[in-house]
């Protein structure tokens, strides 16, 4: 088959499995939930057509063998998750998976001098536990145990989820990869923003996955008529979050790759003609270096301070959530840069703004992921799509990459 | 009685009328509610025992008269609102009437040119059926028919209500004044916000009631993913609502006399890591000149596209309520500042930010208004009070008021 057949049956093999969801009319499916059932057996037919040997680890992983030249050869690691948000799209997750099975379909039954294993993470969006990437933990040697006894909307803990699926939580051990047989990690997934749409190239190599601050931020100052307390006499918290929001924005603009975000925003006591004697607010910002992001928050919380010493009001913050940036491996970025220009494509580098199961191998093995155009930037969305040409790229420049990385080898 | 026994005596008979409440625990006594009954009764007791007689219109506001020389002699009026909000103070109307019955006390049965009418409005705050000044509305004759057909949570119609305390809706059109019989309304209410208190002035001579316009303004721009769209692919809602109300509140500063407020905002989605595609917001507006407030909200809504314009975002708004200012009777101003004068006290004009009864009936009549400082600012709340002191002054100022009154006549 040639990369075009092979990205068609892509695209088709991530609308098939779009269509075993939990909700009828829409695609939703969570962390071992039934139609989980229907997804392996799909899987596992197109792994066994490909001659390799298909296995579910504890946690609901499964993973298809693909043999190296002899039993103890090191392995390369291919893979996404296959859960999915409420009302998903087809392709945010599954499309790494089958993009993992069309590189070894394109090699046409070769030996490659490593062992090759596709892996189709059981968890990664955190939807039915509130936590996510349970799955690459378990592959990663990182799962920590309490998170067994989480419960789900239903009351069901986790360990009891695995159970329930005819799975064995002692042995989540055992679907930790040694980490001296594991050679590396590459992860093909949707852009999910708009930065390739922009540019118009239909590839981008991942460098980084950005660390992450969230906060909350409140001014407090105090309510009062809106009619008769004229503007000197005002301590208008809404005013206060006003001129810090557009500091906020400011900042994130003039410092290259960092992102700055107030998504949730809301004032008290919330009437047209009372003037706000408190607001409440989300921050979330993201950067690829930790130092920067770590400046920028305290830059942020400095102007917030400024601007509530000026205007009379108190400010009360608190950090929620902190994940250091994690870089994807240069020797794999390389290799895959040359994959890229091999193949005619320009070479872009970006930092992924959002979480990956990539995130979590770096840690188990060199890691590396290749973006795919996002249409619009959607994801998240039914209407999330991808270019047939894409994919085709994604396809040439993976086969690529593994020639290179079979000749480095 | 001297003008601080006065003074105390008033003070002693708002707490009393505070007793009587819907609620227990706290004061909520709205249009013809069963607790107006009992106000109705400790008011006709005390009307009689200065001679006058008493009289309930067909919309419930209750009338205390006081003689001239002659059955044709000019009527002068004073009073304000019985009704309150919700978990109110006691001061907020009741002051205004039991202090028209102070003067007259403070008169010691002797007879002005003119008679004396004191006003119990039934109803100025809106709370029951969401329309404000029904009461005043029937004594100017300004009430609109179609407001009888309004109904209450409870279903009752106003004429329902009208019935069931007791009265007959046909009678509505007798409760207008005869325009040339009216000489004049005066009313002492507090200030309800924090300028007399910042200045150090117990009262304040309104000049005009400031006019309002209400309108909703919405930004929309396109929801994203906050950590994968870089800052210049965002096309944020709230981020150009932040520096819109920036504008607000700048403009607003510049202007003197002029309030303006976001009250009300919410931002969708509403997740701390999506950026805002769309925000809504409150906005108000109020000054003494309409063409000033006109002017203003011309301003704002150009500044808003132009903010709209700049960012990629669309603009929507609406007006939502326009209340054209009405001044106070210039003469009856004059008469107030000399009075306050001749006690001793600082001559300061101020406009009322809030609609207030004299508004009204200032189509019936010259109207005019003295604002007693509020503690704090604080109205429509529990902790709502007055300086005994304060109290005194408006006793001194309102006796020295009828005496200019009376040799003018």
């Amino acid at each position: 088959m040639n990369p075009q057949a092979l990205a068609h049956e892509a695209i088709a093999r991530c609308q098939q499995l779009a269509r075993y969801s939990e909700e009828a009319g829409r695609l939703t499916r969570t962390f071992l939930s039934p139609p989980m059932r229907a997804v392996h057996e799909a899987l596992t037919g197109w792994m066994l057509e490909l001659g390799m040997s298909v296995r579910t680890d504890a946690l609901g992983n499964l993973i298809g063998h693909y043999p190296g030249p002899h039993p103890e050869a090191p392995l390369f690691l291919m893979g996404s998750h296959v859960d999915t948000v409420r009302d998903a799209g087809p392709y945010d997750g599954p499309l790494g998976v089958v993009l993992g099975l069309a590189l070894l379909k394109g090699l046409e039954g070769r030996r490659l001098p490593f062992a090759v294993e596709v892996l189709a993470f059981s968890e990664e969006e955190g939807v039915r536990y509130g936590v996510p990437f349970l799955g690459s933990k378990a592959v990663a040697g990182l799962l920590e145990p309490e998170l067994l006894s989480l419960r789900d909307a239903g009351g069901r803990t986790v360990e009891e989820a695995i159970r329930a699926f005819g799975l064995e939580p002692a042995q989540i051990p055992q679907a930790a990869y040694a980490r001296n047989r594991v050679k590396g990690y590459l992860e093909f997934h949707i852009e999910q923003g708009p930065v390739l749409e922009a540019l118009g190239y239909p590839l981008g190599i991942v460098e980084a996955i950005a660390g992450q601050s969230r906060l909350e931020v409140a001014f407090r100052g105090q309510a009062g008529h809106a009619g008769t307390t004229p503007m000197h006499l005002r301590r208008d918290a809404l005013a206060g979050a006003a001129e810090w929001m557009t500091l906020v924005e400011r900042e994130a603009r003039e410092e290259p790759g960092l992102v700055a975000t107030v998504g949730l925003i809301s004032a008290l006591p919330g009437a047209a003609n009372v003037i706000p004697g408190e607001v409440q607010m989300s921050l979330d910002v993201r950067h690829q270096y930790d130092e920067v992001r770590s400046l920028a928050v305290a830059n942020l919380i400095t102007r917030a301070q400024q601007v509530a010493q000026r205007r009379g009001l108190e400010l009360a913050y608190q950090t929620r959530y902190e994940q250091p940036a994690v870089p994807c491996h240069p020797g794999l970025c390389d290799l895959l840069a040359q994959s890229v220009e091999a193949q005619g494509y320009r070479v872009h580098r970006l930092v992924s703004g959002a979480g990956h199961d990539a995130m979590i191998m770096a840690s188990l093995c060199p890691s590396s992921m290749l973006f795919l155009r996002s249409p619009k930037g959607l994801s998240h969305h039914p209407d999330e799509s991808v270019w047939p040409e894409d994919v085709e790229a994604a396809v040439r420049v993976g086969l690529g990459f593994l020639e290179k990385l079979a000749e480095s080898s």
